[in-house]
């Protein structure tokens, strides 16, 4: 067995999503014998983030400053929301480049069977938010599983009463797609919106 | 994209072995989810081990202490010296726990193509160790691929002056393994050395 040090340190790698006990093994040496490259750089990089990074009070996103730098971007359009699940949704949306308005991170999708209702999510931020008069629209951008549709519907009920245009993402086929592989409910979902070309 | 700080954590976090560009995103996330349980502690323990973990300066083992735990113990026998190529493989045999004697870490094995040389891997070492009047046997657990077993032939060699016994690990059948499915070099190797019940 290795060092008490070194075997604490594996363990913590192992709960690590994408590492098991095996290549958290294979990490701990690694970052060991890249000290300098490696381990010293990614413990105080840890450190920082611990330190500074916080979940912006508006819309959730994390980020070392409060309001976030979406929120805080005077070139943003205010006029739309985008609700995620997660800012690892909002992340890719942010990767894609394509949207240029606010985002409102939910922080997970109701689910009956794990006991999530609304006010484990953050809906009434949202709803206060979609009630603010600049705001024109608002993107449910929720994953298409079941929870994320369930959800949707959900916060689509909640705005009702809101003045604002409540849309969702299309469903089709994926960019790079190919027919043969798709399943039967997209290509449902591609036929029934299918646009002249 | 994330704020300058989550994406430097990221950036780190995908140089461990196992971790993509993807996975490290996902891991980034879950460590400030969990900044408590797990971010914090995670990066003490490599602060601790960054600090305290060196490499015996006897064996090449990683420990806090210098000689390392097994270096140290009283109840190993020291006429047996174990080579191995890395510290990896050293935990492999500790786990087995079949092993009470003494190890060597050679750092690496031999190789042309990368370059590495004798003098490249901890052999002057070995050849000090083996010729200590202590010492009765030194066997070479390395690796059974070509650049294990070039480097194998050549320490056998360069003990060859030293008052030792040198064996190898045995080549055969893995425990649990299927026959049908063993290539013929681990085949031929089983049946050569094959044993009398």
């Amino acid at each position: 067995m290795a060092s008490p040090e070194i075997e604490h340190l594996i363990k913590l790698l192992a709960k690590l999503p994408g590492l098991g006990p095996r290549s958290a093994r294979r990490a701990a040496l690694q970052l060991i014998n890249r000290r300098e490259a490696l381990l010293q750089p990614l413990a105080r990089a840890m450190a920082e983030v611990s330190e500074h990074v916080l979940a912006c009070g508006q819309c959730g996103n994390l980020d070392a400053q409060d309001p976030c730098a979406v929120c805080a971007d005077a070139e943003r359009d205010r006029s739309v929301i985008c609700v995620v699940e997660s800012v690892a949704d909002l992340w890719a949306l942010e990767r894609a480049g394509a949207y240029r308005g606010l985002y409102h991170v939910l922080g997970g999708t109701l689910s009956a069977l794990d006991g999530v209702g609304p006010e484990d999510l953050n809906v009434a931020g949202l709803v206060a938010r979609a009630g603010e008069p600049q705001v024109r629209e608002v993107i449910l951008a929720l994953n298409a599983t079941v929870d994320g549709q369930t959800t949707a519907h959900y916060l689509s009920d909640r705005l009702d009463g809101c003045d604002v245009t409540i849309s969702r993402l299309a469903h089709g086929v994926p960019v790079g797609g190919e027919l043969d592989y798709l399943d039967d409910g997209t290509l449902t979902a591609a036929l029934k919106a299918r646009r002249a070309v």
